[in-house]
Protein backbone atom coordinates (compact mmCIF):
# COMPACT_ATOMS: atom_id res chain seq x y z
CA UNK A 1 0.00 0.00 0.00
CA UNK A 2 3.11 2.21 -0.14
CA UNK A 3 2.33 3.53 -3.75
CA UNK A 4 -0.75 5.37 -1.98
CA UNK A 5 0.07 8.83 -0.71
CA UNK A 6 -1.71 9.50 2.79
CA UNK A 7 -3.05 12.68 1.91
CA UNK A 8 -6.46 14.07 3.97
CA UNK A 9 -9.45 14.38 2.02
CA UNK A 10 -9.06 18.49 1.81
CA UNK A 11 -5.85 18.39 0.46
CA UNK A 12 -7.09 15.65 -2.51
CA UNK A 13 -8.25 18.32 -5.19
CA UNK A 14 -5.55 20.96 -4.00
CA UNK A 15 -2.54 18.09 -4.50
CA UNK A 16 -4.81 17.11 -7.84
CA UNK A 17 -5.02 20.82 -9.13
CA UNK A 18 -0.99 21.37 -8.48
CA UNK A 19 -0.25 18.36 -10.57
CA UNK A 20 -2.15 19.53 -13.68
CA UNK A 21 -0.52 23.20 -13.52
CA UNK A 22 2.80 21.21 -13.18
CA UNK A 23 2.12 19.47 -15.84
CA UNK A 24 1.10 22.22 -17.80
CA UNK A 25 3.77 24.10 -17.41
CA UNK A 26 6.04 20.49 -18.36
CA UNK A 27 4.31 21.12 -21.90
CA UNK A 28 4.54 24.33 -22.12
CA UNK A 29 0.65 25.20 -22.10
CA UNK A 30 0.23 28.76 -20.52
CA UNK A 31 -3.42 29.59 -20.35
CA UNK A 32 -5.47 32.43 -20.37
CA UNK A 33 -5.49 34.04 -16.60
CA UNK A 34 -9.05 33.99 -16.78
CA UNK A 35 -9.96 30.95 -18.93
CA UNK A 36 -7.36 28.69 -16.55
CA UNK A 37 -9.31 27.70 -14.02
CA UNK A 38 -11.79 26.49 -16.39
CA UNK A 39 -9.25 24.44 -18.43
CA UNK A 40 -8.43 22.89 -15.25
CA UNK A 41 -11.42 21.47 -13.46
CA UNK A 42 -12.14 20.04 -16.82
CA UNK A 43 -9.05 18.70 -17.07
CA UNK A 44 -9.83 17.32 -13.15
CA UNK A 45 -12.72 15.64 -13.92
CA UNK A 46 -11.41 14.21 -17.16
CA UNK A 47 -7.78 13.36 -16.71
CA UNK A 48 -7.86 14.78 -20.38
CA UNK A 49 -5.06 17.68 -21.60
CA UNK A 50 -6.66 17.49 -25.28
CA UNK A 51 -9.21 20.36 -23.94
CA UNK A 52 -6.18 22.62 -23.73
CA UNK A 53 -6.21 22.56 -27.15
CA UNK A 54 -10.14 22.53 -28.03
CA UNK A 55 -11.80 24.26 -25.72
CA UNK A 56 -12.82 27.92 -27.52
CA UNK A 57 -13.95 31.00 -25.40
CA UNK A 58 -15.52 33.85 -27.10
CA UNK A 59 -14.17 37.68 -26.06
CA UNK A 60 -14.78 37.75 -22.03
CA UNK A 61 -16.79 34.97 -22.09
CA UNK A 62 -15.50 33.92 -18.57
CA UNK A 63 -16.07 37.37 -17.50
CA UNK A 64 -19.55 37.75 -18.92
CA UNK A 65 -20.58 34.04 -17.38
CA UNK A 66 -19.56 35.22 -13.51
CA UNK A 67 -21.56 38.40 -14.24
CA UNK A 68 -24.74 36.72 -15.31
CA UNK A 69 -24.19 33.97 -12.30
CA UNK A 70 -23.93 36.95 -9.63
CA UNK A 71 -26.95 38.37 -11.28
CA UNK A 72 -28.92 35.20 -10.39
CA UNK A 73 -29.16 33.38 -14.04
CA UNK A 74 -30.60 30.10 -14.07
CA UNK A 75 -28.88 27.18 -15.01
CA UNK A 76 -30.87 24.89 -18.18
CA UNK A 77 -28.65 21.38 -18.87
CA UNK A 78 -29.87 18.74 -21.27
CA UNK A 79 -29.33 15.87 -19.17
CA UNK A 80 -29.76 14.57 -15.41
CA UNK A 81 -26.42 13.95 -14.99
CA UNK A 82 -25.52 17.31 -15.47
CA UNK A 83 -27.91 18.17 -13.38
CA UNK A 84 -26.91 16.42 -10.68
CA UNK A 85 -23.68 17.44 -11.08
CA UNK A 86 -23.71 21.17 -10.56
CA UNK A 87 -23.39 22.47 -7.10
CA UNK A 88 -27.05 23.85 -7.00
CA UNK A 89 -26.68 25.03 -3.43
CA UNK A 90 -23.50 27.48 -4.43
CA UNK A 91 -25.29 28.46 -7.34
CA UNK A 92 -28.59 29.34 -4.96
CA UNK A 93 -25.97 31.94 -2.78
CA UNK A 94 -26.80 34.26 -5.96
CA UNK A 95 -30.48 33.45 -7.08
CA UNK A 96 -29.82 30.88 -9.72
CA UNK A 97 -31.81 27.56 -10.03
CA UNK A 98 -30.64 24.95 -12.31
CA UNK A 99 -33.22 23.51 -14.78
CA UNK A 100 -33.27 20.13 -16.42
CA UNK A 101 -36.64 19.10 -18.60
CA UNK A 102 -35.31 16.10 -19.76
CA UNK A 103 -37.32 13.56 -17.52
CA UNK A 104 -40.49 15.71 -17.53
CA UNK A 105 -43.51 13.73 -19.47
CA UNK A 106 -45.08 16.39 -21.61
CA UNK A 107 -41.18 16.88 -23.19
CA UNK A 108 -41.38 12.88 -23.91
CA UNK A 109 -44.84 13.35 -25.35
CA UNK A 110 -44.38 16.52 -27.40
CA UNK A 111 -41.20 14.91 -28.76
CA UNK A 112 -42.67 11.67 -29.46
CA UNK A 113 -45.40 13.33 -31.77
CA UNK A 114 -42.71 15.63 -33.31
CA UNK A 115 -40.63 13.28 -34.49
CA UNK A 116 -37.81 15.57 -32.71
CA UNK A 117 -35.57 14.59 -29.41
CA UNK A 118 -36.96 15.43 -26.06
CA UNK A 119 -33.67 17.90 -26.06
CA UNK A 120 -35.13 19.67 -28.45
CA UNK A 121 -38.45 20.11 -27.02
CA UNK A 122 -36.60 20.99 -23.40
CA UNK A 123 -34.71 24.03 -25.24
CA UNK A 124 -38.38 25.35 -26.03
CA UNK A 125 -39.36 24.74 -22.65
CA UNK A 126 -36.26 26.83 -21.12
CA UNK A 127 -37.02 29.71 -23.26
CA UNK A 128 -40.14 30.07 -21.18
CA UNK A 129 -37.88 31.03 -17.95
CA UNK A 130 -38.49 35.06 -17.38
CA UNK A 131 -35.07 35.41 -16.67
CA UNK A 132 -30.96 35.09 -18.41
CA UNK A 133 -29.96 31.76 -18.60
CA UNK A 134 -27.11 30.00 -19.18
CA UNK A 135 -27.27 26.62 -21.17
CA UNK A 136 -25.11 23.59 -20.59
CA UNK A 137 -25.35 21.69 -23.12
CA UNK A 138 -23.32 18.15 -22.08
CA UNK A 139 -24.83 15.79 -24.45
CA UNK A 140 -27.27 16.93 -27.28
CA UNK A 141 -26.04 18.52 -29.93
CA UNK A 142 -29.86 18.90 -30.85
CA UNK A 143 -30.71 21.49 -28.21
CA UNK A 144 -27.66 23.31 -29.24
CA UNK A 145 -29.08 22.97 -33.07
CA UNK A 146 -32.56 24.19 -31.73
CA UNK A 147 -31.14 27.10 -29.48
CA UNK A 148 -29.57 28.01 -32.79
CA UNK A 149 -32.73 27.63 -35.00
CA UNK A 150 -35.04 30.29 -32.11
CA UNK A 151 -32.44 32.52 -32.26
CA UNK A 152 -32.45 32.79 -35.97
CA UNK A 153 -36.17 32.97 -35.76
CA UNK A 154 -35.96 35.80 -33.50
CA UNK A 155 -38.12 33.63 -31.28
CA UNK A 156 -35.93 33.83 -28.02
CA UNK A 157 -32.03 33.95 -27.52
CA UNK A 158 -30.01 32.38 -24.47
CA UNK A 159 -27.67 34.73 -22.67
CA UNK A 160 -24.66 32.44 -22.65
CA UNK A 161 -23.83 28.97 -24.17
CA UNK A 162 -21.73 26.24 -22.87
CA UNK A 163 -21.85 23.46 -25.45
CA UNK A 164 -19.88 20.81 -24.84
CA UNK A 165 -22.14 17.45 -26.19
CA UNK A 166 -20.01 14.53 -27.18
CA UNK A 167 -20.53 12.57 -29.68
CA UNK A 168 -20.13 11.07 -33.55
CA UNK A 169 -23.61 12.70 -34.83
CA UNK A 170 -23.95 16.39 -35.83
CA UNK A 171 -22.28 17.30 -32.44
CA UNK A 172 -19.24 18.99 -34.12
CA UNK A 173 -21.41 21.31 -36.37
CA UNK A 174 -23.95 21.85 -34.06
CA UNK A 175 -21.10 23.24 -32.01
CA UNK A 176 -19.65 25.34 -34.65
CA UNK A 177 -23.11 26.66 -35.40
CA UNK A 178 -23.27 28.11 -32.41
CA UNK A 179 -19.38 29.76 -32.38
CA UNK A 180 -20.93 31.55 -35.66
CA UNK A 181 -23.90 33.57 -33.44
CA UNK A 182 -22.98 36.43 -31.52
CA UNK A 183 -23.99 34.46 -28.59
CA UNK A 184 -20.89 34.18 -25.54
CA UNK A 185 -19.84 30.85 -24.91
CA UNK A 186 -17.86 28.14 -24.34
CA UNK A 187 -17.40 25.17 -26.67
CA UNK A 188 -15.57 22.12 -26.75
CA UNK A 189 -14.40 21.68 -30.53
CA UNK A 190 -14.91 18.28 -31.95
CA UNK A 191 -16.64 15.36 -30.38
CA UNK A 192 -15.37 15.55 -26.97
CA UNK A 193 -17.32 16.71 -24.04
CA UNK A 194 -19.95 15.39 -22.04
CA UNK A 195 -22.44 16.46 -19.23
CA UNK A 196 -19.42 16.11 -16.58
CA UNK A 197 -17.42 18.53 -18.75
CA UNK A 198 -20.64 21.05 -18.96
CA UNK A 199 -21.31 20.19 -14.95
CA UNK A 200 -17.46 21.15 -14.09
CA UNK A 201 -17.17 24.39 -16.80
CA UNK A 202 -20.26 25.69 -14.13
CA UNK A 203 -18.74 24.46 -11.13
CA UNK A 204 -15.56 26.28 -11.94
CA UNK A 205 -17.39 29.09 -12.49
CA UNK A 206 -19.73 28.95 -9.64
CA UNK A 207 -16.29 28.03 -7.36
CA UNK A 208 -14.52 31.43 -8.91
CA UNK A 209 -17.23 33.76 -7.53
CA UNK A 210 -17.70 31.58 -3.68
CA UNK A 211 -14.18 32.07 -3.81
CA UNK A 212 -14.49 35.84 -4.52
CA UNK A 213 -17.41 36.48 -2.07
CA UNK A 214 -16.02 34.39 0.48
CA UNK B 1 -27.19 23.83 -41.68
CA UNK B 2 -26.70 21.23 -44.56
CA UNK B 3 -23.62 20.02 -42.46
CA UNK B 4 -26.43 18.84 -40.29
CA UNK B 5 -27.50 14.94 -41.27
CA UNK B 6 -30.94 14.54 -40.63
CA UNK B 7 -31.94 11.78 -38.74
CA UNK B 8 -34.57 10.32 -36.49
CA UNK B 9 -34.03 10.11 -32.67
CA UNK B 10 -33.35 6.76 -32.75
CA UNK B 11 -31.21 6.46 -35.63
CA UNK B 12 -28.56 8.80 -33.56
CA UNK B 13 -27.49 6.23 -31.17
CA UNK B 14 -27.60 3.53 -33.81
CA UNK B 15 -25.47 5.44 -36.36
CA UNK B 16 -22.73 6.37 -33.47
CA UNK B 17 -22.60 3.44 -32.68
CA UNK B 18 -22.01 2.53 -36.59
CA UNK B 19 -19.28 5.18 -37.00
CA UNK B 20 -17.37 3.71 -33.78
CA UNK B 21 -17.25 0.31 -35.11
CA UNK B 22 -16.15 1.69 -38.46
CA UNK B 23 -13.20 4.02 -37.19
CA UNK B 24 -12.27 0.56 -34.61
CA UNK B 25 -12.25 -1.16 -37.58
CA UNK B 26 -10.39 1.53 -39.49
CA UNK B 27 -7.64 1.04 -36.81
CA UNK B 28 -7.11 -2.46 -36.71
CA UNK B 29 -8.69 -2.96 -33.04
CA UNK B 30 -10.39 -6.38 -33.09
CA UNK B 31 -12.00 -6.20 -29.27
CA UNK B 32 -13.06 -9.59 -28.26
CA UNK B 33 -17.23 -10.30 -28.25
CA UNK B 34 -18.21 -9.83 -25.09
CA UNK B 35 -15.95 -7.24 -24.54
CA UNK B 36 -17.10 -4.91 -27.27
CA UNK B 37 -20.42 -3.20 -26.21
CA UNK B 38 -18.47 -2.01 -22.88
CA UNK B 39 -16.00 -0.48 -24.79
CA UNK B 40 -17.82 0.92 -27.55
CA UNK B 41 -20.53 2.21 -24.96
CA UNK B 42 -17.30 3.99 -23.10
CA UNK B 43 -16.30 5.55 -26.59
CA UNK B 44 -19.82 6.51 -27.29
CA UNK B 45 -19.84 8.48 -24.04
CA UNK B 46 -16.62 10.25 -23.93
CA UNK B 47 -15.58 10.10 -28.01
CA UNK B 48 -12.53 8.64 -26.60
CA UNK B 49 -10.62 5.79 -28.60
CA UNK B 50 -8.11 5.49 -25.94
CA UNK B 51 -10.01 3.40 -23.90
CA UNK B 52 -9.42 0.68 -26.23
CA UNK B 53 -6.22 0.58 -24.70
CA UNK B 54 -7.31 0.94 -21.21
CA UNK B 55 -10.12 -0.81 -20.09
CA UNK B 56 -9.22 -3.89 -18.79
CA UNK B 57 -11.47 -6.79 -18.02
CA UNK B 58 -10.81 -9.82 -15.60
CA UNK B 59 -11.40 -13.26 -16.53
CA UNK B 60 -14.75 -14.07 -17.83
CA UNK B 61 -15.56 -10.26 -16.27
CA UNK B 62 -18.73 -9.59 -18.79
CA UNK B 63 -20.35 -13.02 -18.43
CA UNK B 64 -19.69 -13.00 -14.46
CA UNK B 65 -21.24 -8.88 -14.08
CA UNK B 66 -24.28 -10.27 -16.35
CA UNK B 67 -25.09 -13.05 -13.95
CA UNK B 68 -24.95 -11.11 -10.64
CA UNK B 69 -27.57 -8.37 -12.32
CA UNK B 70 -29.71 -10.86 -13.81
CA UNK B 71 -29.96 -12.25 -10.56
CA UNK B 72 -30.87 -8.93 -9.21
CA UNK B 73 -27.64 -7.44 -7.81
CA UNK B 74 -27.49 -4.17 -6.43
CA UNK B 75 -25.87 -1.69 -8.01
CA UNK B 76 -23.59 1.01 -5.40
CA UNK B 77 -22.31 3.91 -6.79
CA UNK B 78 -19.76 6.66 -5.48
CA UNK B 79 -21.29 9.77 -6.96
CA UNK B 80 -24.91 11.11 -7.48
CA UNK B 81 -23.73 11.87 -11.21
CA UNK B 82 -23.06 8.05 -11.83
CA UNK B 83 -26.87 7.47 -9.78
CA UNK B 84 -28.59 9.65 -11.96
CA UNK B 85 -26.61 8.27 -15.03
CA UNK B 86 -28.05 4.73 -14.64
CA UNK B 87 -30.61 3.46 -15.51
CA UNK B 88 -32.68 2.56 -12.89
CA UNK B 89 -35.82 1.51 -14.40
CA UNK B 90 -33.61 -1.19 -16.59
CA UNK B 91 -31.78 -2.59 -14.17
CA UNK B 92 -35.21 -2.93 -11.59
CA UNK B 93 -36.71 -5.13 -14.35
CA UNK B 94 -33.99 -7.48 -12.66
CA UNK B 95 -34.77 -6.69 -9.50
CA UNK B 96 -31.58 -4.55 -9.13
CA UNK B 97 -31.39 -1.24 -6.93
CA UNK B 98 -29.22 1.39 -7.78
CA UNK B 99 -27.56 3.59 -4.23
CA UNK B 100 -25.25 6.44 -3.40
CA UNK B 101 -24.56 7.32 -0.01
CA UNK B 102 -22.63 10.20 -0.60
CA UNK B 103 -25.17 13.17 -0.04
CA UNK B 104 -26.28 10.81 3.04
CA UNK B 105 -26.31 13.20 6.58
CA UNK B 106 -24.87 10.19 8.41
CA UNK B 107 -22.06 9.47 6.08
CA UNK B 108 -20.64 13.07 5.76
CA UNK B 109 -20.74 13.47 9.59
CA UNK B 110 -18.75 10.20 10.27
CA UNK B 111 -16.15 11.41 7.73
CA UNK B 112 -15.46 14.72 9.42
CA UNK B 113 -15.23 12.73 12.74
CA UNK B 114 -12.81 10.38 10.81
CA UNK B 115 -10.53 12.45 8.74
CA UNK B 116 -11.21 10.18 5.68
CA UNK B 117 -13.63 10.79 2.67
CA UNK B 118 -17.34 10.48 2.66
CA UNK B 119 -16.61 7.42 -0.47
CA UNK B 120 -15.12 5.66 2.57
CA UNK B 121 -17.64 5.67 4.69
CA UNK B 122 -19.76 4.87 1.88
CA UNK B 123 -18.57 1.83 1.09
CA UNK B 124 -18.56 0.84 4.52
CA UNK B 125 -22.85 1.52 4.67
CA UNK B 126 -22.69 -0.86 1.40
CA UNK B 127 -20.95 -3.65 3.33
CA UNK B 128 -24.18 -3.91 5.18
CA UNK B 129 -26.53 -4.74 2.34
CA UNK B 130 -27.21 -8.21 2.21
CA UNK B 131 -27.11 -9.46 -1.01
CA UNK B 132 -24.48 -9.27 -4.38
CA UNK B 133 -23.28 -5.95 -4.74
CA UNK B 134 -21.42 -4.43 -8.14
CA UNK B 135 -19.85 -1.19 -7.51
CA UNK B 136 -19.45 1.38 -9.82
CA UNK B 137 -16.29 3.57 -8.63
CA UNK B 138 -16.16 6.73 -11.21
CA UNK B 139 -14.52 9.60 -8.96
CA UNK B 140 -13.23 8.20 -5.59
CA UNK B 141 -9.95 6.25 -5.43
CA UNK B 142 -10.43 6.22 -1.47
CA UNK B 143 -13.84 4.18 -2.21
CA UNK B 144 -11.65 1.25 -4.00
CA UNK B 145 -8.61 1.82 -1.14
CA UNK B 146 -11.85 0.75 1.05
CA UNK B 147 -13.10 -1.97 -0.76
CA UNK B 148 -9.26 -3.64 -0.60
CA UNK B 149 -8.78 -3.03 2.77
CA UNK B 150 -12.25 -4.45 4.31
CA UNK B 151 -11.37 -7.67 1.63
CA UNK B 152 -7.62 -7.32 3.28
CA UNK B 153 -9.38 -7.80 6.69
CA UNK B 154 -12.20 -10.09 5.53
CA UNK B 155 -14.65 -7.77 6.73
CA UNK B 156 -16.68 -8.51 3.62
CA UNK B 157 -16.12 -8.72 -0.54
CA UNK B 158 -17.50 -7.26 -3.04
CA UNK B 159 -19.32 -8.87 -5.50
CA UNK B 160 -17.93 -7.24 -8.94
CA UNK B 161 -15.78 -3.95 -9.26
CA UNK B 162 -16.01 -1.49 -11.99
CA UNK B 163 -13.26 0.85 -10.97
CA UNK B 164 -12.86 3.85 -13.20
CA UNK B 165 -12.15 6.69 -10.76
CA UNK B 166 -10.59 9.44 -12.78
CA UNK B 167 -7.81 11.76 -11.25
CA UNK B 168 -4.46 12.84 -10.29
CA UNK B 169 -4.07 11.28 -6.49
CA UNK B 170 -3.95 7.78 -6.07
CA UNK B 171 -6.28 7.05 -8.65
CA UNK B 172 -3.77 4.64 -10.55
CA UNK B 173 -2.48 2.84 -7.80
CA UNK B 174 -5.93 2.31 -6.13
CA UNK B 175 -7.05 0.56 -9.72
CA UNK B 176 -4.40 -1.95 -9.72
CA UNK B 177 -4.50 -2.41 -6.22
CA UNK B 178 -8.41 -4.03 -7.26
CA UNK B 179 -6.48 -5.58 -10.18
CA UNK B 180 -4.15 -7.74 -7.72
CA UNK B 181 -7.17 -9.28 -5.74
CA UNK B 182 -9.34 -12.42 -6.98
CA UNK B 183 -12.40 -10.05 -7.95
CA UNK B 184 -13.73 -10.13 -11.11
CA UNK B 185 -13.54 -6.72 -12.23
CA UNK B 186 -13.63 -4.12 -15.25
CA UNK B 187 -11.23 -1.19 -14.59
CA UNK B 188 -9.73 1.45 -16.52
CA UNK B 189 -6.23 1.48 -16.42
CA UNK B 190 -4.25 4.92 -15.81
CA UNK B 191 -5.80 8.29 -15.13
CA UNK B 192 -9.28 8.26 -17.25
CA UNK B 193 -12.42 7.59 -16.23
CA UNK B 194 -15.08 9.62 -14.29
CA UNK B 195 -18.55 9.17 -13.42
CA UNK B 196 -20.09 9.18 -17.15
CA UNK B 197 -17.71 6.43 -18.01
CA UNK B 198 -18.96 4.51 -14.45
CA UNK B 199 -22.79 4.37 -16.28
CA UNK B 200 -21.92 3.58 -19.26
CA UNK B 201 -20.42 0.90 -18.26
CA UNK B 202 -23.58 -0.17 -15.79
CA UNK B 203 -25.67 0.86 -19.11
CA UNK B 204 -23.78 -1.12 -21.43
CA UNK B 205 -24.24 -4.59 -19.08
CA UNK B 206 -28.18 -3.83 -18.35
CA UNK B 207 -29.01 -3.39 -22.30
CA UNK B 208 -27.07 -6.19 -23.03
CA UNK B 209 -29.12 -7.98 -21.01
CA UNK B 210 -32.56 -6.69 -21.47
CA UNK B 211 -31.87 -7.10 -25.39
CA UNK B 212 -31.39 -10.44 -24.82
CA UNK B 213 -34.63 -10.38 -22.62
CA UNK B 214 -36.70 -8.83 -24.62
Amino acid sequence: MNRIEQLLPEEIEKRSFEIISEELDHMGVILPEDEAMITKRVIHTSADFEYTKTLTFSKDAVAIAKELIVNGADIVTDTNMAFSGINKKALSRFGGEVHCYMADETVAKLAKERGCTRATVSMEMASEIEKPVIFAIGNAPTALIQLYNMMQTKQWKPAFVIGVPVGFVNVEAAKELIMETELPYIVNRGRKGGSNIAAAICNALIYELTRNHQ
